[in-house]
This record gives C-alpha cells, sequence and structure tokens, in this order.
C-alpha cells in the first residue's frame, strides 16, 4: 500500500498542475448545476465524512481531489483505481461546495435509476414536489434512521445529486434508493395503500396504520398536488396543538415515520 | 385610513432618498450581525408573509420597506405610528436577506429578556449549543405547533434574531418565550425534571415520560455538553431501526416533543 500511494504521489506530482487546470475547475463546478450532473453522470460530494462514506458504499468514485493531512490520514482507504488528486487548501476551496472546504473532494458516478421494487410490503416514502434541499436530505437521513430503503421523487423534486442534497444527507444518500418518476403514473399503476400528509386527515397517532404502504408527503408551500389526491387511500395529520401553520417537511415526516415504525417494529 | 396612506406617502415621497442613504442601508445590513443587533436592539423581518405576521404580533415595528404593490395591498395592516419607506424592487433586494426579496422588509425592536416564567408545570425546550440558524428556526415552528410556549437557548446557541432563524421560524418567532441563559446555572437552581436526548437513552416509545419538564437537546456535532449530563433526570432516544448515524437537531426535537404531547394531551 505504501507502494501504490508513492506511485500515486508521484504520478500526480508529475499531473498536478494539469489537473487543476482552469477547465478542470470549470467542470467541478459545473456539476453544482443539475444540467451538468445529467450530461456526465457525475455529482461531487465535499467534506472529509461523506467522502469517507462515500468510499465505503457501492459508490463508483471517479476522482478524489484532497489536502495533503488528508491524504496522509486516509490514503489506505482509497481503491486503487480511484483517480486521486493532491491540492492545496486555496485550491480545494475554489472547487468545493461547501462556506469552509473540508480536506477533501470527490467526484462520483451518479448510479443508474434502476427499476423500483416491490414496495407492497414494506414501508416507503414518496415526496411530492419537495424543492428545497435540506429538506430532501432531511427526509434521506430519516428514511434510513428508520429502516426505509427506498423513496420515490416526483420529477419536480430537487436533485438528490444536488451537493446541497448530498450534505445535508450526511451518506444515507449512498445506502437508499432514490427513484425520480411520475407518481401520478407510479400510483395508478400500483395498489399500495398511499398515506397522504394533509391538514384536515385523521390524527395520525389514532388513526389506523399499516406495516406496509408509500407515506407521501407534499410540498410546505402548496401541499399534495391536486393530481395525486384522488390516490390517497388515508389521510393523516399531525395534530397541532398550538397556533402554528405548519410544520417543516422534515420534521413532518420524521414524526410519521417514528409513528408507524414504533408500532409496527416495536421489538426494536 | 385612505387619508393617513396619502399623508404617508407623500411624506416619505420627500424622505425617499434620504431615507436609502448608503448609511441607511449600511445600517440594515449590519442587522445581519448579532453585534450590531445587540447594540440597537433591531433586528431584521424580511418576506411578505413573515412580516405580516410580525404585524399580527405584539412586537415594536420601527421602519417598514415596502415595494408600491405590497403598500397598496397591506397599508391598511400597518399601525399609523410605523414609519414607511416606499422602496423599488432594486433597493429593496439590496437590503434584504432573502435570495428574491418578497416584497416587505421590516425593522423591529428585540424585546428586552424577561424572567424565565416557572416551567415546573409544563413542558419546555432547553437548546444546548445549537449552531444551525436553520434548525433553532424549525425547532421555534415546533415548540409553537406542539402549544410549548418556552424556549431555553444556552449562551452558545446561534441568536434567535439571526434573520436565517427569524425566516425559518416562519412567524412561530413572534409568539414564543426564547430566554438564553446560562443552562448549567439554571438547571442547577431548578428542580425539573430534565429529559436529556442521548445517543443511549431510554426508548422514548417506551420510557416513563410526564406532562411536565424539560426536553434538553444537544447540538448535532457534540450531543449534550459535559456539564449539563449531571442534571439529565431520564435519558432518552429515539430508537434507530436502520444504519444512519443521527437525526437531524429539528427532526429529533420534533419527534420527542410529539411523543410527550401525544400522551398527555391526547384530548386534542
Amino acid at each position: 500500500m505504501l507502494y501504490s500511494h508513492q506511485v500515486r504521489i508521484s504520478i500526480f506530482g508529475i499531473n498536478k498542475r494539469k489537473m487543476l487546470t482552469k477547465a478542470k475547475i470549470k467542470f467541478l463546478q459545473s456539476l453544482q448545476h443539475k444540467k451538468f450532473r445529467q450530461l456526465y453522470h457525475r455529482f461531487i460530494i465535499d467534506g472529509d465524512k461523506t467522502v469517507r462514506e462515500l468510499i465505503n458504499s457501492d459508490f463508483i468514485i471517479e476522482t478524489i481531489y484532497a489536502e495533503p493531512w488528508w491524504l496522509n490520514k486516509f490514503n489506505s482507504l482509497i481503491n486503487v483505481s480511484t483517480e486521486v488528486v493532491e491540492v492545496g487548501s486555496e485550491a480545494l476551496q475554489n472547487i468545493s461546495t461547501l462556506q469552509s472546504a473540508n480536506g477533501v473532494v470527490a467526484v462520483a458516478e451518479i448510479p443508474a435509476s434502476g427499476v423500483v421494487a416491490a414496495v407492497e410490503k414494506k414501508l416507503c416514502i414518496a415526496l411530492d414536489n419537495i424543492n428545497d434541499p435540506g429538506n430532501l436530505g432531511t427526509v434521506i437521513r430519516i428514511a434510513e434512521w428508520f429502516g426505509i430503503d427506498t423513496i420515490l421523487c416526483s420529477e419536480t423534486c430537487v436533485d438528490a445529486f444536488n451537493p446541497k442534497v448530498v450534505n445535508a444527507a450526511k451518506g444515507s444518500l449512498f445506502r437508499t434508493n432514490i427513484h425520480y418518476l411520475n407518481l401520478q403514473y407510479y400510483f395508478s399503476k400500483n395498489n399500495s395503500k398511499v398515506f397522504g400528509a394533509v391538514l384536515d386527515g385523521e390524527n395520525i397517532f389514532k388513526a389506523e396504520l399499516s406495516s406496509s404502504g408509500i407515506i407521501l408527503i407534499g410540498s410546505e408551500a402548496h401541499g399534495i398536488s391536486n393530481e395525486l389526491y384522488p390516490f390517497i387511500t388515508h389521510s393523516i395529520s399531525i395534530p397541532a396543538y398550538g397556533k402554528a401553520e405548519s410544520l417543516n417537511a422534515g420534521v413532518a415526516t420524521g414524526i410519521i415515520c417514528a409513528e408507524f415504525l414504533k408500532r409496527y417494529y416495536n421489538q426494536v
């Protein structure tokens, strides 16, 4: 491993300037935009902790751009086929999507969106028109926390490979199946129970729930779209005890998932 | 009301340039920093919806900077003693804290921090070292949703009058008592039950809870501070069903508050 490390450093010692040409920086910065992520099938993962979760996942890493301290510490984790570029802290900040770069930035392949696995026998989450990257990232973390491995997103949801989502998801992104699809079409072809979170539904703490089905969450601003309403088989609400108008979509998802999981997986 | 509207417009027609001098803009921009908010006892409230919630609250509004369309629509809501400045959309964007200004920006007085009301007979939330403005704003909304009117913040928490907190709290800030204090000192002088959210506590869904006490939430990165641990009378955890390392602090607070409120205020 020491040997491969030395080879790598010497290779990239030679290539370093070339790697950080303006064109390369421009490519990295372009990945902050969905259009270019879709064009190149690549996305950026930023910061020590998230990159280490990436390395631990099944995602294919193309390049790791890291400061010397990070490479010294974690070089042994990196697959030998991964391209490694040693960069100074200023250069790293220049390509980082974080306010303060944290040692490393990686570029990985966006996995091909597979067929949605059958959800009839388990719980999954469907998100309609969630635009806020922080909210989507939070929901991905919640899903993994509660053992829900599939999230269905309407095509109008923010892109899960947006750097802000990647950052907010804290590694859970690499272990969750996220599908973008036309939810209306999907629901019309499936017979799953659909638990829609609405403002005037049944009190979730008293409602009859189920150990399988789809938890449907709408956007904060507009709720669930009119086209999806007919597919809701169970309308549920989190009772308000005060005067607040709404809960953050992430918080609402967390409370709903907790209630489902608690009832049906009480063994934990 | 039409008359006062006309007077106001004519006054500020004359003063408009003066009101938007560089010095005034600098003052408004300074309020994005805690130091200046504390110096002037003023904070910024940004955007149509939040400003209307402000107008509906007990907070004292100093100045409203608004575009003509907003004034035309909502002028009748404004107290006649409030200073009103009509601004163009470009000028508004210049003083706005939002990426896209939304019709209006207000400056209001930060209320004097009163004595903490007795919390022995109700639930309240204590936050230790919550740095993320979005998380604090989310917790303020959760508190109001569940009818919890008091939040105790450690002095190391982000300032509740930070524009990002104001924005995330969606008006709930104006109806919640938020106190900054030395939590260690406060707990040492109080006999309240303290329910600390920790990683290895009792499953909250099975634990004995209470209709009164303090729900203590630590920072995402470091949890509850060592100094506060001895004051925890009940350690509670949200059981993890998957592999995610942690939940967002706002989501955790939401799930915990839901469980408390559901058990003790089941009448709703």
